[in-house]
């Protein structure tokens, strides 16, 4: 059975996800990049933009490659896709991710605004949901088929998944960061009461991972 | 130079330090035990109250020992200290620990009532402070001599001495429970903004134990 799934997904010690101030030169928000320190080094994130070397194998880089494995489709918010704001001015803004995105499936930018579809190299489609979460969530699964899908992010667009009780498991990395301010992942949810237990926790030197299912 | 410390404060990974309707039978709040078995298993936590065995010097012990230790007062928050509201009835509460508590040292408990001191077994003698979080801390350091002071709890008690910058050390317990709600340790405080930065990070089976400190 297909699962909706957040990975990869990093918490501040004091509950943030992304700093303050996103914009073109800070996409994941002021200090955000510090979250994400256990990610960088491993394999996975290298070969992810044709790099090589990097950690192979250990508790990073296990839980790396599984945040990137067996999707059939991303559902992306519009914040994570990139920093336009309103309308499309134009069809120039193609992601954070140049010419081939990490993500080589069918991915579906939440926006209040249409667009046509944006094909590029790898198997990567950017298809544009003016319908909301719901009807965004419907034509990924079509497109998945037995594979799961993920929802990417940002922090707003999982929170929404969260709230709706439409996300099957999460794999978060809690950090040794203090951001300080940002956008709080999990304030004011109730993961508890929406059936959420840990699973899985496991420790490197930069992160611990905890992995939450429904029962 | 003697530090203000918390220490041994569990948080939850969505960020409670206490559960829900804290009373008589659940002095931590619905399921608010549960954020502490990383310190039950412990032969600190055990010899604390007269039991044998326990788990000894492992990371979790090595932590909940230095979380009692070297301490020449304690401050408590009065929810602390006990259930009762309002002004004493009488003197019958004498605290959630017995004749002997497990302080050992003089304990100033923040209360709106006055009330006398109360002196028990084992070296512990209650003074009640009416005059707020500073005229507390003034008391504590002069009974503390040389020796550090600790911020007991609980969570309100905690965030009113780090939001007045009053805090030099704080050693946080971050277990893998979901309470869903309860005191929230950290929501709207910017530790970064107030100097601290994480400067040990241990984790056990049970825990992730971290040291935030002021540069």
């Amino acid at each position: 059975m297909p699962k909706v799934r957040v990975a990869g997904f990093s918490v501040s010690l004091d509950g943030f996800s992304a700093g303050i101030e996103q914009s073109l030169n800070d996409p994941l928000g002021k200090r955000g990049t510090e979250i994400f320190q256990w990610f960088f080094h491993t394999n996975t994130f290298r070969s992810m933009h044709g790099q090589q070397g990097g950690t192979i194998g250990g508790v990073d880089d296990q839980f790396a490659h599984s945040a990137m494995d067996n999707f059939g489709a991303f559902i992306l918010g519009r914040n994570m896709f990139g920093p336009v704001r309103g309308p499309w001015p134009d069809d120039l803004w193609k992601g954070w991710w140049g010419p081939n995105p990490p993500y080589h499936t069918p991915t579906f930018v939440l926006t209040h605004h249409k667009r046509e579809p944006l094909e590029m190299e790898g198997g990567t489609t950017f298809y544009f949901v003016t319908g909301g979460i719901v009807e965004a969530l419907d034509l990924a699964k079509k497109a998945a088929g037995s594979k799961d899908i993920k929802i990417g992010g940002g922090v707003s667009t999982v929170r929404q998944y969260l709230q709706a009780g439409l996300i099957d498991s999460l794999h978060l990395a809690s950090v040794p960061v203090l951001l300080g301010q940002g956008e709080s992942l999990l304030q004011g949810l109730d993961l508890h009461a929406l059936g959420f237990s840990i699973t899985d926790r496991k420790s490197s030197d930069y992160a611990t991972h905890l992995v939450l299912e429904k029962a």
